[in-house]
């Protein structure tokens, strides 16, 4: 961001400014800090955990091409994807609408229904909500409570350290072809990563391998080097096939596009690979002490990687 | 709603189809029925309730007429009062925006910011969120999670009975005039009540006088039957100005104009009218066994009351 402009935009910008503003110190000492996949719904009190998105029509999905049971799974799947992402089990959900004037009875019905439908799956139904209707875009806004299961705490963002190994859930890349809408959460993933292996942290990838690794080493103040040869394991062949359409590299699709889903893990270096590749996992890179995100080459030589991935109010 | 279009619109119509198919029927046996002012977040565990309003601009409010900190602070203040109409204390709040991109860095902060200031004044700060932006208009939604304090239980909406009497919080009618901005959420009223006078019912009047209580006469199979000198006296000033506007019946403003925001409270006819009045309590009607709301004269004459009011997706 320039210096020179002196007006910073951007949301982690606006939510820097309401961290600072909102948050009291005495809740940042304690828990979940500000920022994380899900808040404390008692700040300090280490139990229920809730998070809230919200996906607007021609921006998260389009409603021309998708249909809108479609669309009401997603909007159900992200939150369920931010439960994983903590390792914590999800419990219920409240969902809000402003239902475009357009839409039918049906249509309506069909959206909220596949919501409720895929919390199901995991064992979260919607509960109750707000049903709203106007001439604009058509707008869904889930929120989902979830608590950790007795034996062990919510993964953070924060616990990083250096010698950590770096893992992903699947491959990355290119899931504006379609996974984006028909990810598959990692709810059960996540739950057994919490309680068997500890993860030092964890997130889901949402804006971007390279934006999500970036909240992961600014939260716990490392950095990165991920390995070029491991990298080029975890690109999707979705990425490939974009970057066959828009002549970028497979490699930057998987570093940089959005809405993957999948959990970035950071284990510690006592989990063998064995372990961790048993459960799916695939592995990238490694914590270091020094700040900055980097790749390494083949012979040792390490380029920089910008952070940069999707980010809203631009 | 007529019956020749064999299409029920609407949001009541659409509530009763996602209710139909969205509850299992053991949720619905115990615990809060599903469109109460809350919802329960773990269904019949009886601890902690939770609720979600979704304010859109052009609708709920004016950004070309209204600040934005006073559109923060009614979006968190509509939430704090359905806390109050379960008689239940706040404890914390998640915000869900999408901000119009003509919004100013600024702007968007005085409005999550004024949410959460008015959240604080009744112990429910916001604890985090989702920060989105796209060309429509903003809209803001904020989830609110409360719990009954130790010794008694949420007043639902389903409890009313024969004999009961029905009283309000406050005068009623005309908020348009800028009353549905500045409201105070009748929070610790609502405790007092659950706690102290029990209230076989209670709800807090959003989309007006008459169809809140039906929602009452509704969720408890009962009648009302409002007294037109009682109901003089609750008439607000507002009202009465709107009134010589539009040349509607200054009662008829108080009997249907939404964003009221007062409680609308179902007392046992043991509790004394001292007691009630002392709470600063008015009293309407009382509760008849036979279905419908009447409006009785003063020669004992009956006459109907439409069960009409603001409702969205029509």
């Amino acid at each position: 961001m320039s210096r020179q402009t002196g007006h910073e935009r951007g949301e982690l910008a606006l939510i820097r400014r309401l961290r600072d503003r909102l948050v009291p110190p005495r809740a940042a000492a304690g828990g979940v800090p500000f920022g994380d996949d899900m808040a404390e719904l008692l700040p300090g009190a280490g139990e229920w955990l809730w998070t809230v998105d919200l996906l607007m029509d021609g921006v998260d999905f389009d409603s021309r091409r998708h249909e809108w049971r479609v669309i009401g799974r997603k909007a159900m799947a992200v939150n369920l994807s931010d439960c994983a992402a903590m390792g914590v089990q999800p419990v219920s959900a409240l969902c809000a609408v402003c239902l475009s004037n357009r839409l039918s009875m049906d249509d309506a019905e069909a959206l909220i229904a596949a919501a409720d439908e895929c919390g199901r799956r995991w064992n979260c139904p919607i509960v109750g909500g707000d049903t709203n209707s106007w001439d604009a875009p058509t707008v869904i806004s889930i929120t989902v409570a979830a608590r950790p299961e007795a034996d062990y705490q919510p993964i953070r963002r924060d616990g990083a350290q250096r010698g950590d190994r770096v893992w992903v859930s699947g491959k990355l890349g290119g899931s504006l072809l379609g996974r984006h809408l028909t990810f598959e959460p990692r709810v059960d993933l996540g739950i057994t990563l919490a309680r068997g292996l500890r993860p030092h942290a964890m997130i889901d990838i949402s804006d971007g391998l390279a934006l999500d690794l970036g909240r992961i080493m600014s939260a716990s103040n490392v950095g990165v080097v991920l390995s070029e040869s491991e990298l080029a394991e975890v690109v999707h062949s979705d990425a490939e096939r974009l970057a066959l359409q828009d002549g970028q590299p497979a490699s930057a699709h998987a570093l940089h596009d959005g809405e993957d889903f999948e959990l970035l893990i950071v284990l510690p270096p006592a989990v063998s690979e064995t372990t961790a590749r048993g459960l799916g996992l695939l592995p990238i890179g490694e914590v270091i002490a020094e700040p900055g995100l980097w790749q390494m080459g083949s012979h040792g030589d390490r380029t920089p990687i910008p952070l940069q991935g999707w980010e809203h109010f631009r």
